[in-house]
């Protein structure tokens, strides 16, 4: 078919949409390497694990051998409900660029929790409820996580307490009661509620909290309730496995249409979108079948791929979940108050970096004020009002774009629009208003974090 | 095709998008009655209204013949940006209600602006470009049609001024920043920048405004200021052709299906949503060749088509706009700080009035805290946080629902979900703290406010 006859947007029928997510690691000669227990620093078993995490997730945790695992129907209706997901033809910011490139974006937004979160959120639910728990625990940043999963607990009748980190909950008042209109409660972090929270305080008061101390504290309330688990939306492989779903639809978009893209962009924290968009594209590279330039984009305030360290580390603060192998800045670093709160995570899911670490996939940082100019640009032209954590995706689509603009290429151009900014209100004001002011950790601060990791040989 | 068939959201193709909007007067055999000039109480003239609004649009204001006009093509790709909407069949509602109803919405919150208003902004922004202005004034209840008229201006290189009812602009503050971040200016009214302002101030210091005020206040600005007019996001004749947009994707999508509905149900504040929804389905009721009931449905705290008087009557509380004929509560009535903004407005579109009166559609009013329970019930299963608004076509909707359930008669429902309630998060605080309460004006108010109705015989 013509490129001429793409539409604006693509929507999948529902019989186009997937019935399986892909998990990659099936096709990656080096696997991620096995959580650690933070104990014995030996390979967590399932039975460790199962005392954190629902008996089916642990199972999609670990596999790292199946490849494509079948969605339940009940999620696949839930999925209905908002899926699939637009992938849109940016017209409007190709003509402003006056680019010769092709800008394609999969906008996960048009849901209720806002983002992509939603797609993890009712599988994590979904098992919680099979296996008969009564409600599970969560921490979110910027609170689209805590949001999706709510939404997804209040659809299946599950208890839902999120620990929200306490410069979101300050900077975002509103996500709150979203969260409650949908039945969950929700606790600022660092909080008096929990051991690991009381202790950060009193290290370091006046902290607005980092996602590292919210998952501790999550933790601790999830392995202390009986019929409670704990679920966590972003960096475990079952999450990089759920969000798979993005890249099938975008995929399965891209091929009606012969359309093959050069560049695949997306923002990294702790990487369940991205890694949910690259997977199928990732596999074919993988699998020797196809090339793509894959591109994360971290903050520069929080840079752990482009500054961090491959190693063995903490996925939280407090130090009680199991160790992970991935590209960290050490798991005490509390990166400043960026407002991108999605992406102040310290690490990163151990099969990005494993891909990132082989040579599969590249990564930039880049400043705030850079990304809210990209943002506030691709509102204009494309009407969408995007989260911050995804605009850091469309500075560098637009950069990328703007190159091809100077060397003539026509590029295809891949980037996953992962969320609306609606939210995000607060940062926009202090954008609009010119009192924005970007970050970015010294080499001594990064070193003298990375100097705490713990010893994994 | 079988209705089993049908999917959880039908989506038209670009192709299947309306390529003309339909005048819905051109087939009322009453039609609504003119506009009249405030000091000679004659029916304007196109010249005297073009000094108010745009060329291009007093035509369509004027024109109660011409059944169709062509939607230009910048328009059309424009739309294409976020349209079509979806017409959704509300699965879980169903279920959750256990009725044997069938229920789809047509849901047109899936743009930045939150809401329908996007659809006559883009419109009434690119006739005032294509006549060389610099720029427009408007209105701005909820914040939707401001945020609607930015994005479009935004797009489209004009200066906008919004002037913002105090109450929503208090409870919105973030409506305001995502004004801004699209280029507007934004006011809230009553306000000192104008003559009419602050005589309102004056009479009723403290007033946490109205529509009325507001829109008195940028008709003052735009009949002032060179290169401006002022726009208008509902009640008039213009806005209700270009949101025949609604009505006529949900046509097509149901036809497709092969499904008539027997119910359609819209909010009603100024009328532009209802209109546009029903548009098509009333025209053949007009024309006799199928029939449909018809509900709008109002805040009982402002309850214009239920508790109003058919009159000619001010458009807004300063006196400075044309007289309309329509069902009106006077347009001195200043209704309680109600939550759904864009429904507080103390009349009608002349084209709804003129239907409601002839005994085409009927009206109920329902009491805030009613629809607020309905609201929360919906996003729990359908996952949309909706709109105050739009939750009063909800609240009527599953009580039609119930209805059917109790008779057990298969009707099928069709209501139009105008938008989303993302900005409105200080209402649904309210309502999960228990504090929400219930207005209705007493008949001593109403009357004493009718009686100052302008006399036109």
């Amino acid at each position: 078919m013509s490129e001429n006859k793409i539409p604006y947007k693509i929507y999948l029928s529902e019989d186009e949409m997937p019935k399986a997510w892909y998990n990659l690691r099936a096709d990656m000669k080096n696997k991620p390497a096995p959580l650690l227990n933070p104990a014995t620093l030996q390979p967590m078993t399932a039975q460790e694990l199962e005392g954190v995490f629902c008996s089916e997730l642990v199972k999609q945790e670990l596999d790292d051998t199946t490849p494509f695992f079948e969605i339940p129907q009940e999620i696949r209706d839930f999925y209905k409900m908002y899926r699939p997901s637009p992938l849109v033809r940016a017209y409007c910011l190709e003509e402003k660029l006056q680019t010769p490139a092709k800008i394609y974006y999969k906008f996960e937004g048009n849901n209720t929790s806002g983002s992509h979160k939603l797609n993890s959120a009712i599988a994590q639910a979904y098992y919680a409820k099979h296996q008969g728990l009564k409600g599970v625990t969560t921490e979110t940043g910027a609170g689209q996580w805590g949001t999706a999963l709510s939404m997804a607990c209040g659809y299946l009748g599950l208890d839902c307490r999120v620990y929200m980190v306490k410069c979101s909950y300050e900077q975002k008042p509103f996500r709150r009661e979203v969260m409650r209109t949908y039945g969950a409660s929700v606790t600022p972090s660092p909080s008096e509620t929990t051991a690991v929270g009381r202790k950060i305080l009193q290290e370091h008061p006046g902290t607005t909290g980092s996602l590292g101390c919210a998952i501790s504290e999550a933790v601790e309330v999830a392995t202390s309730t009986p019929g409670y688990r704990y679920v966590l939306g972003s960096v475990l492989n079952q999450v990089v496995l759920h969000q798979s779903i993005i890249g099938l639809e975008a995929k399965t978009a891209l091929d009606k249409y012969g359309v093959k893209p050069d560049i695949i962009i997306g923002c990294a924290g702790g990487g369940s979108n991205l890694g949910g968009l690259i997977a199928p594209f990732m596999g074919e590279k993988l699998r020797g079948e196809a090339d793509y330039r894959f591109i994360a984009v971290e903050p520069a305030s929080c840079p752990s791929l482009t500054r961090g360290k491959y190693a063995y580390d903490f996925c939280d603060t407090g130090a009680v979940c199991p160790l992970a192998k991935m590209y960290t800045l050490g798991s005490g670093f509390i990166p400043s108050a960026n407002h991108a709160g999605g992406l102040r995570y310290h690490g990163m899911s151990s099969t990005l970096s494993q891909l990132y670490h082989d040579g599969y996939m590249e990564a930039v940082s880049v400043e705030q004020t850079q990304v809210f100019a990209a943002a506030e640009a691709f509102a204009r032209v494309e009407g969408i009002l995007p989260a911050p954590e995804s605009s850091h995706a469309i500075r560098v689509a637009i950069d990328e774009a703007l190159k091809c603009k100077e060397t003539g290429e026509e590029k295809t151009i891949l980037f996953g629009l992962t969320g609306t900014g609606y939210f995000d209100l607060y940062a926009y004001q202090k954008y609009n208003d010119g009192q924005m002011s970007d970050y970015i950790p010294s080499d001594e601060d990064i070193a003298a974090s990375l100097s705490q990791l713990p010893r994994v040989d």
